[in-house]
């Protein structure tokens, strides 16, 4: 089997936090806004191809951002895509939103042209917090796809 | 209980095709992609937020649209969102994409600039698929929420 590897686009372009059972954990690198993305470990490339229960095992782990989100960053709104027309990999994206932030209410794809960048701190605590309380395991890259 | 209402914004936007078991089937009015919009019956506003078995319902129904905007549209791949900043209620978008369309590759919110319009005999034969094929019924507003 080969090796799962993230696409590198997704990798240049975020933090890589650790992984749920399915789908590895990133964050953008833009700390704009909490701005996760989920990858599942997988070749389909539309959410909506993937078998029920794979389909399903992602959203519930997309869902375990989203609490994270709110409860523990203070957005209370989330924004769920699934795009793909430029990184063909299947990515799933969890994103914070509220009134005052970076580009509200407009999506933020193409349109969040505020920058900032996270503190070492910040990003340790945001994996501190996922691992402690939302089931978040170490990115160990495994070798071969289950 | 009160009776459930589609927005009117998404009223204004869409043509009302039918509804599966959850969700009201929306079509964007602007033809230049097939742009669907399910609305599941919910007052949740965030599809995160919903519990695990409406979410996978309206998910699968979504899958539904997917697969008759791939087989029957010629479109091979799915955008898949729900954002909601704008109109609140709860509302998935399921848009046909093609490297060869209007706006591709930008999501496309707000980047779809081109205006088209269905004809009524598309709608017609698009209806009448979705029923057949697809298990769509009749857009019969209910009284009460289930």
């Amino acid at each position: 089997m080969p090796v799962f590897e993230i696409h590198p686009q997704l990798v240049a372009d975020c933090h890589r936090l650790g992984r749920f059972d399915l789908c590895h954990v990133l964050l953008n690198q833009n700390a704009a806004l909490p701005w996760f993305i989920l990858v599942p470990e997988t070749d389909v490339t539309d959410l909506l191809d993937l078998p029920d229960e794979q389909r399903n095992a992602a959203i519930n782990e997309a869902a375990v951002i989203s609490q994270f989100v709110r409860r523990n960053l203070g957005y209370p709104k989330v924004n769920f895509a699934a795009i793909g027309n430029v990184v063909p990999q299947l990515h799933l994206h969890v994103v914070g939103r509220r009134p005052d932030d970076a580009c509200w209410p407009a999506p933020v794809w193409g349109n969040l042209t505020e920058k900032a960048t996270y503190a070492t701190s910040q990003l340790d605590r945001i994996t501190e917090l996922l691992k402690r309380s939302f089931g978040l395991k170490a990115a160990v890259d495994r070798l071969t796809k289950e």
